[in-house]
């Protein structure tokens, strides 16, 4: 989706990537802004959620990559609800935001757990990783990248990621 | 920058940026969209000339890694610029696109010699390690990177490219 499609996308668009009706959508959300930010820190929230079940995978170097992986599957929506956020006016009260952080934190906590069980070496840190998340999320998203190109793209990232 | 204040520059500023005078811009470049193209294609033929410079370099290897720094550490300003032009109505006549283009077959060239020389993996393709610099020029750009995190995320690239 092109910047100008997503600034230019419907309420009731919108109302539908929420989950929620329209009427309910303009009681509760007196801007664009609102929704949208509502929109992206459920997004978030979901994610955290997803990444705070695997703690307690059996495995978790697969864990870890596997959420990564995940997360860059389905980075376009979200980077596109970002852009469109934007335009609206951003984030004022800073509610995707915090939903981002607390993503990030379980990120780390992921990570963590795949280096102390030997699956990622030892010497990376969260800041490059999640990085590496941003990045590779944009490159995905930017002209749509196809899928086994951003598949060869993350096994280079998870082969620099893995113990020398 | 963000993106607000990167489509707010006014045509002295990207007068500047661009290296001509105020009265040439209006000349030359009827529309804000015609003056954006400019320069964005101005900075991708410098970078593919720099490229080619390095087609004959003693070590290919540390050429290639040099060289996908450069382009990560010079990557804000030129996603601002292609950010404004967005804005402004994009690039109709594809003149930045086939700059854009220029510069990955160099890259591609630079990419081809570090393989051959052994510095590289013999595995990847352009698409991926394009991908890669793209991905990895859009988190350093995006909220300002430090240096040292830019770099500690490139190591991880570059040794994900290293032969196993």
């Amino acid at each position: 989706m092109t910047r100008a499609a997503t600034a230019a996308a419907s309420t009731e668009e919108v109302a539908r990537l929420a989950g929620v009706g329209i009427a309910t959508v303009f009681r509760h959300f007196p801007t664009k802004a609102n929704l949208l930010t509502a929109v992206l820190a459920r997004r978030f929230d979901r994610l955290r959620a997803r990444a705070e079940e695997l703690f307690e995978a059996a495995d978790p170097g697969p864990a870890f990559v596997g959420f990564f992986t995940e997360v860059v599957a389905d980075a376009a929506t979200k980077i596109a609800i970002g852009e469109a956020l934007l335009d609206a006016g951003g984030d004022e009260e800073g509610e995707a935001e915090q939903a981002a952080n607390g993503l990030r934190r379980a990120i780390g906590a992921l990570l963590r757990r795949a280096q102390e069980a030997g699956a990622i070496r030892s010497d990376v840190e969260l800041p490059e990783v999640y990085a590496l998340l941003v990045g590779t999320s944009r490159a995905a998203a930017h002209k749509h990248l196809d899928d086994e190109v951003r598949n060869r793209m993350l096994e280079v990232v998870f082969d620099g990621l893995a113990p020398r």
